[in-house]
């Protein structure tokens, strides 16, 4: 049996969970990787403030001098979360040759090579399997078990309170609105939503997975990003009746004209195994030449999955005091980021019933190269009213650019009253 | 980079595939892991049949003793299958200090534990990523990734073939029959069957799962084992109107009661995540106490998928020669093995259409201890005819030893005239 002393940086809801691990699982650890993990120290802010787990005298601290300055502390876990202070904290813990495992997808997704050229500098790791998509090991997966693929596409629902307000409006009819709202009363969301709702987090979360993927930079800045906030229930409702789901989608492909990485909602279809992850449920879905199609899913947050997550990296740490840095295998920026992708598209407009509506709005489509594949025009006046009406499209694939300046076009027909919403579809 | 040399025993269809990814994706697997693979020797049984890969000179050979004897040869991939002379091979291998790489279920499953402690004696190591669901690195995710969870559940589709029959006779309409000539015609199924549909696959499969997954023995003989055989259209449209998928789960529980181990077609609900796999797809889904539900999809089978996980060992032995072994932390039988699990049950019988038939079979069920949870009569004459009608149960969880002897009770009431079939029911 081996002891090894290990620090947290932060005690909030992951910290917990991943010292609850620590101490209820010690036996099953032991068994299977001979190891008694020893937590010596933890940082907080307020050493007095009332906590739900009881740590032993002397554990709790205030001092980052306390833990930098141990040299029995070979391991720290980082659980503060967001760009600073977290980044210069584990920055310090990498110079001081500290094996740092952190969750924290913002500092790994901007500053990750950085600071694996640091750890490597100093003998020690950086390991972040809880960074992305929880307790799956999605990670670990792509860097261990499918090293001899070439990987052509991931495709992912890696944003949990997301999936979750989508999952409602679809199942319960309900808004964007008040689904929010039901997913910030269960905690699902936090009061300020917008690093979920507007794609952030699942933002940085693909700029990790497909660098890894890809062996290449995918930088924050190269990624496309669209969030939920304008999908309404009516745009659900078409999906359902046309045999597709809406989520939102983080998709990263590599092609001949290079890689191609964007967030944002999209339009699955009801066979496809993503589909049918509900609720707050992650799922990232991999394509290799030699696994074909594989999908992992799971709980993609919350205490006791992302802390398991976090303690099964700290063993791997444990057995491997001088490196295994996950992204060893990323090279800055070698293959060009395009950002003219090709997908096939939903659109729904609202129009004037009148004659030769169609025919106008088609043409826009056709000038621009976008080909169609569906049409659902639903009439209720006779063809001549001042009445609207709603009027669907689902493209063949299209490029970007071309979808935009269809639209575009089509924004200046006189009887588009709106263009209500254009989704992504994926296959 | 670091030139390894290996070879192969065997090269069928997984053989082919592995030989193929080295050759291809070459470039990644040095960029990944620093490693450049070379197999210089493959054995086969005649070394001038005609083949698709044609083989550098000198490579082929059909003497063992030019793979044991060569110490240039660190690892060995085994590809024979089947149970002898693959263990003797490998066996012999291990004794000679070189690492294993293997996809043979049944070798593993029968003799996994003995040749680990032999592995070990020698200083070499057994990996078998490649025997249980392809290309899924379900056996790697158990034992470095979910190391810190109590996991109390395994369900899994682990046979492609047999989900491959039940995919058509739901999607299709099709009987048992043509749907297994069909997976034969596509070369999914084996001219003798009966591996696959009977059950013995996804045994040896669940066997070792559940050993690794509750770091205990579960021997083939400690598992109950059903194949689909008897499966009908009927019992399948029954399943789909009730809400449910049948499918062919291996099922590995630990309780209070000790550990039940079992292959057998199974009621899944529609929303449950292993519902939506279809054709010659595997998952597998687990619970842990700190992860929660998680599952794992991919091919389970195939040259490419399987030679995956194959490549991805081989570069794991390379990585870490002295070791490895996958079932280091297994105990031999250190757990009880329960046959007397609980689950509930859809039954389906034919009874004559006579007033009272219902009140004898539910004095039956109640006897021992058996309650009702759905029943569905469609009665079709006037409840005094000469016809039979179909008559359906799904019950609340019962125990296996009560629900057997009620329906020994029910095959002697007298208007009962077949007790068509009994399905296990899983949440």
């Amino acid at each position: 049996m081996e002891r090894v002393n290990i620090a947290f940086l932060g005690f909030g809801t992951v910290g917990t969970g991943a010292y609850k691990i620590i101490c209820n699982n010690g036996d099953t650890i032991l068994n299977s990787d001979g190891i008694r993990l020893n937590v010596v120290k933890v940082l907080v802010g307020n050493i007095h403030k009332k906590r739900s787990i009881c740590l032993p005298e002397g554990v709790l601290t205030d001092r980052f001098e306390d833990i930098i300055e141990d040299d029995s502390i070979r391991i720290v876990a980082e659980f503060i979360g967001g760009e600073y202070p977290a980044k210069n904290y584990i920055e310090q813990c990498l110079r001081k040759g500290k094996t740092v495992v952190t969750a924290n997808k913002e500092v790994i997704a901007k500053h990750g090579l950085y600071l694996t050229k640091l750890a490597k500098e100093h003998g020690c790791g950086l390991l972040f399997e809880a960074s992305s998509v929880g307790a799956v090991p999605v990670i670990r997966i792509i860097r261990e078990s499918l090293q001899a693929n070439k990987i052509s596409k991931i495709m992912g629902i890696i944003n949990g309170t997301t999936n979750y307000i989508l999952t409602k409006m679809a199942e319960e009819d309900l808004s964007f609105e008040t689904a929010l709202q039901q997913a910030q009363d269960l905690g699902y969301a936090e009061p300020d939503p917008t690093a979920d709702v507007e794609g952030y987090d699942a933002l940085y979360k693909l700029s990790i997975l497909s660098s890894l993927a890809f062996q290449t930079q995918v930088r924050v800045e190269d990624i496309y990003r669209e969030g939920i906030t304008k999908i309404s229930k009516e745009d659900i409702q078409y999906a359902k009746e046309l045999g597709y789901a809406v989520k939102l989608a983080a998709i990263a492909k590599k092609t001949e004209d290079g890689i191609e990485a964007r967030v944002h909602p999209t339009f699955i279809p009801e066979k496809h195994p993503l589909a049918s992850v509900r609720d707050s449920f992650n799922a990232v879905f991999i394509n290799g030449d030699a696994i074909g199609e594989m999908m992992f899913y799971g709980q993609g947050a919350g205490d006791m999955p992302t802390g398991s997550a976090i303690v099964s990296d700290i063993l791997h740490a444990c057995q491997n005091p001088c490196g295994g840095n996950f992204l060893d295998v990323v090279k800055s920026n070698s293959i060009r980021v395009t950002d003219n992708w090709k997908t096939a598209f939903f659109i729904r407009m609202t129009v004037m019933d009148k004659p030769a509506v169609l025919h106008a709005i088609s043409g826009c489509f056709a000038r621009h190269n976008v080909s169609l594949w569906t049409v659902v025009q639903k009439g209720s006046g006779d063809g001549h009213s001042k009445k609207t009406v709603p009027l669907i499209f689902i493209t063949h694939e299209a490029e970007e650019r071309e979808m935009r300046a269809a639209l575009e076009d089509i924004a200046n027909v006189k009887e588009v009253t709106e263009i209500n919403c254009c989704i992504r579809v994926e296959k």
